[in-house]
């Protein structure tokens, strides 16, 4: 459902968009978008001598949004099908009579719509990419400082081994690096759509790829080989990287969501005054997590439909085409609060290093057995290594049973024991890792 | 994204909603259903002594929607994740001071959203029963006027026998009448929802179920056995039933748009003045086809993300149940729409039966070939008529390689094989099929 | 992808199946009930005289699976688009000369490949329906044997207020008998599939109907009021059934992976020597869960394609049909897997009473201070009750904060604060939900 | 569902998959996979002195997969969650003593089963692209022979204006391109997976990095960053691309469906014998086109539970890495079927110039109408021209009314009508873009 005014202006779009985002894609936008083609496809036309120049720029200066009321032409859509048909139509009527003649010439409906829809979108993925930036920087900042600050890594649900918040903050960061890449290429082969009524572009005569070309440049998009009114990949690749990036914020808010559980407390969301509850107001709820980790799960049916749409018969659709437009806007949208959001909630994060460690002890120590058995291996071998500390790991707490059992004892010291069982010494390749994940995001930033 | 207008009003959302429901999916509407739940909740909860009747009145009477600003809620939601919260702090604020602390007793925010949810389902399903009503009788006096109209049954895209329009519409019936039925038993079951923080009711004392079962009553929805904050088997049922309703008007739709092929031409879709083109002026394309096929696509999507956030977690889930706000009212809204287009495609449907005579003819008489063998098979076993039938259908047109077969002149009197390929002679069962569809729909009206 | 013999008989389907589901699932089985099929239709046939009943019992006779090979049918298939026309071809070929002619009579392939899916699914849906039961049994056990076992209940991953364990299985409970309930409805409105070449039955004559109606019956399925070859609301049922199952058991494996973590650690699974790691020893995975979760994820998908086929074109659709098969039986598959998990899981569920109650006290009383601002308001008014616990539970410990503030010991005697504090006496309707839960499990065994 | 034996050899999986491609997605081709990454990992880990090499060539001697039992291994995975675990301690004793320790050295589950997938991927890829190399060269055959084969292009069903056949045909070849683009892609940044327990590389101390990429290489896979146990964009490439390849697919097939009806008849596909339906001797039908129209109907459900699924908690997830599993071989499987049965699809068609030409004669002109106004709008205004054809066109057929209409004839003489209305005037820059998607078709061979 397409709103005329923001769809964060309302009582339940606010929580899944984001103001800037969402401006670009309001009805007005959309509208200004379409009167945008319209007016380059008027003056890359008039370059080649399809019509006259005065007549260009006579079409280009009623291309303006305001004059256009979004209500009564969608009214007007419904006998057509689309809302280019009675705009094309209040544009010809606007335009003085020399020029009539030459508004939306060679065009079809689609070539406005597809072309408004592309531009829409690359504006409205400008300020999408810097939340996503703004929370590629938190995600970094994170990694950065908290490369030492170890914590219990959890597969399955179960405490595992050790880790630190760095690594974990650095996995997100990769995600988000990568979901950036994506989308910042899927946005540039974004191409503007020109083929006129069944792709051949027969009404431009012998002008007609200049003219397409012409017309790309100056929307400042990608040109297509050729028209792409049923050949969708440009489509598909905008809403798999759109998954992909709800994807990698998704997976950064569930962590927070589940750090952030009562009982494991090793997270808080920042943010004076949110979060409160309507029944119980000691609860502070993890509200950007939350609301990021529905907008991943909407965003699943969102791209399906982008790709089930993306089988389009002959040279324009009957039905699939028409089932892209709001999804589009609305993975745009639902994407753009999730970035808002992830920025949010990822620069606000209040990291609690001690809850980290008092969890990672509870078990006794259990968690680094293998740390003890790796110490052991080259002493006695490695599967006489493992089983006496499984045994030990079986009298828990791990430390005390070590201590306490004669063989050993013989090849481990106190001290040796007590290094084996400090976390900071069970991390492997972690910072390394971190590194690497701080390179990479330094990359995409030069 | 939710629009504070009707999304019929905008540039794309009256290609996909209709009116008279979509007024039902405003942010007006739903703040109203929001503030009713909040007022039965009084009401009931002082019935039961939980609050000073006065105090109930006091609050019922502020629970009028235009005293409230979408917008503004909106925004306020975003600091706890739900737009309940603002709104009882706003309403808390409106009431005198003796009501203040009976605002929103025993609840919880997702009490009154899941509710309000519900109520603005059963009262945009209102007009959206009344569109499919009136597709359901445009197709059953099809299915009723055509019984005798022969056209020609399409496996596989290919022309395979005989088959009457009557049936073809009594499949469109059967198909409305069906779905129907699963959307009226879907709504009849949605429950009021009514927990309390936790799902106990432990703020409404000994009261809690009797005050529940009330709530509910006054509200005139179905109780539930328990509070379904995590148990969200009512909205599966409920995309269900929306997911078949969009199946079954776009497999009509489907059908109108390939019968209205230029070159089978079949159908036309009625509505002088629609269905024009931007670029072709000759055309007149079949948009409500069109656009009930496309939301079909688009339903897919919208039930599988409902399906897919059916699992919730614990006593109430972060982030699966805010996800299911906008697709639910998304799918009423294309569901709306695609009833509404169906009623109209089908109640103006022109239907031509020469094209549709002409075509079934256009093999000369191939399609009737397995008519010709079963008449044969009492005669010559069942496969050396088939073998006979076969030879012939292989030197087309099949009537004068039929006549000109000796071994089957030796059988069949050219009368009969005319009879044969008389299209009116191997229609089996389809008109007893059709009064049985007609029946069905019969009894969807007593 | 379909396998001759068991799906549960690999390296990854055992892990998301059964083996008493999957059994019904092979290939073997397929080849069974499309024989079922052929035998069924002859013999129906047979009795309103289409063909000697001698032809009817030849016939049935070679309609055994174990003469056919799945492996080279399947083969064969590839130049036709399904398996029914080699299978049609090799059964003529092995019944006697007199018979031949009658083998398949009247009907088209889909009349038996449908027809054998519904055979199928009624069949698997057996030993299905019995894993759903255990599961559901052994929901009821613990929501009846831990009535009274608090634990702190969790909103948005936060702790929230007390409930019962008993509650928290009874919304399980309900949860499973509320799906049981869909499946079996759907599986009793499962109709046989008989339509001829084009669903008018022609080449059955004046006998179509009876002998459809006749063949349903034999095969123990319903009848539909038209052949359904392109209205596909009976697998709409069916998916939306299975997809409510794979919710139901989807919840419950949720709360119980997290109910399980390591930090919260209030249930484990049974099963000596399950659940154990290739790395870490010490780890115990709670195996069951996580595979029950995985299929609720994998089931979304499958749903979703079964809603997207259902607009089928025409007679007979051009891919939407051959789409359905593989898709349904791996749903069948998955829900089958789903429901024996479930039942395992909670059947040998390990509950632990102490960390529950632990857990529970963790945040010194926070998690009732709803309780006893309840207590205090009919004393002071609503509105200072809640400012007074809400100043008191901002210095936590909340028992020594209401004990230390004078203004609520003016109100409240040591004993009231602590009866306050009682999680027992903060359970509102919980015992009552769990009767109503009982109630109607019980209502499924009658 | 996984068989142990090849999906396509069974009496569905045939259909929907093609035996080359089938061939690499066995159980045997997935344990091989899991072997080779335990070789990998052994050697190269040796090669850092974290083990003896005699210990890894021993262990790699062993890891052969015709000593495993693909059914035991999967009936024992059923303890532990993942069939990696049940491997090694069959691999483990099966080596030498001396080996014995060094097993899965490092490793967890998911890493050796995340790199088998990957390199499974990576194989069956290689016959997948073949199959697709033959379909984008057959497109590319029919774009460049049927340069000047005109026919209607069809929007919205609907017959619009005049196309080639070389043009339709060149935009299904771009639509391959892109899609082999992709997927070439996709595969080449398909990462190993070594991150031990947690991700971290503890087990292999300081020689984790390198032995981590020395394994990769070996592999011939990519590396990562760092482990992507939960962080899952290299999925989602895959899965898009493969969504992408069955869009493009989907497409050809979906038109060339549509060429192939019976009242259109503009192609047949070949390859006799193949098309036969089990009820209509005379039918043929486009087997090929259904087959791969269902693919993609299918491979959308697919991909969007790789979508769904790549929001992956923690250090290791719960559930939703398992639900990968099946859905990602499936989607290989039925990316492979598309593939193949489009090649021959392509390289099959069988085109009827004759029958385009009539369809496209069937209006008498009228698809031409924009034609003749463009050649009417330099002398009278692009306005006036227009009404005029207009009011011609309602005077069925076209050039009749225009010769007859006295204000045209005052300014074209019938041979300029003519030329007027000759389809090959009215191509535009058809011609242009089948050079385009030529040359782009051989960028991708050089």
């Amino acid at each position: 459902m397409r709103p005329s005014s923001s769809p964060s202006d309302g009582l339940l779009g606010g929580l899944s968009g984001v103001p800037d985002v969402d401006a670009e894609l309001t009805d007005r936008s959309l509208l200004r978008a379409m009167l945008d083609a319209e007016a380059a496809l008027a003056r890359a036309a008039a370059e080649y001598g399809v019509l006259p120049a005065s007549a260009a720029e006579a079409i280009a200066a009623h291309c303006r949004a305001e004059r256009y009321d979004p209500v009564s032409l969608g009214r007007a859509a419904d006998a057509t099908g689309n809302p280019v048909v009675p705009l094309v139509r209040e544009l010809t009527a606007a335009v003085p009579e020399h020029a009539r003649a030459w508004v939306h010439v060679g065009a079809t409906s689609q070539d406005i719509l597809d072309t408004a829809l592309v531009l829409v979108t690359v504006r409205a993925t400008e300020p999408l990419l810097r939340h996503l930036d703004i929370a590629a920087d938190a995600a970094a900042r994170l990694a950065d400082t908290h490369r030492r600050t170890v914590l219990v890594a959890r597969t399955l649900g179960q405490q595992a081994a050790p880790t630190t918040f760095g690594l974990k903050a650095a996995g997100w960061l990769v995600g988000l690096v990568e979901a950036r890449a994506r989308l910042v290429s899927a946005r540039a082969l974004l191409p503007a759509q020109l083929g006129g009524a069944v792709g051949t572009l027969a009404a431009l005569g012998p002008a007609g790829l200049a003219v397409s070309d012409r017309y790309a440049e100056r929307l400042g998009l990608a040109t297509s080989p050729l028209p792409w009114h049923t050949r969708r990949q440009p489509l598909i690749d905008l809403a798999a990287a759109l998954g992909g990036l709800l994807a990698a914020t998704g997976k950064a808010a569930v962590d927070v969501g589940l750090l952030a559980q009562t009982e494991v407390g090793e997270v808080t969301e920042g943010g004076a005054g949110r979060g409160g509850s309507s029944a119980l107001p000691q609860k502070r709820n993890p509200v950007d997590s939350v609301l990021v980790t529905a907008a991943a799960r909407r965003g699943t049916g969102l791209v399906a439909t982008l790709f089930a749409t993306a089988v389009q018969e002959h040279e324009r659709a009957a039905g699939a085409w028409h089932a892209e437009w709001e999804p589009l806007l609305d993975l745009l949208h639902v994407a753009g609060g999730a970035a808002a959001r992830s920025a949010r909630m990822l620069s606000g994060l209040q990291v609690r290093p001690e809850r980290m460690r008092a969890n990672l002890d509870e078990t006794g120590g259990l968690v680094l057995a293998e740390a003890v058995a790796a110490r052991l291996a080259p002493l006695l071998g490695r599967g006489a290594a493992h089983d006496l500390v499984s045994r030990a790991a079986s009298r828990p707490p791990l430390r005390a049973a070590l201590l306490a059992d004669p063989e050993i004892r013989a090849h481990l010291s106190e001290q040796e024991i007590d290094e084996a069982l400090d976390p900071h010494g069970w991390l492997g390749s972690a910072d390394r890792f971190v590194e690497r994940a701080l390179a990479a995001h330094r990359g995409t930033r030069s």
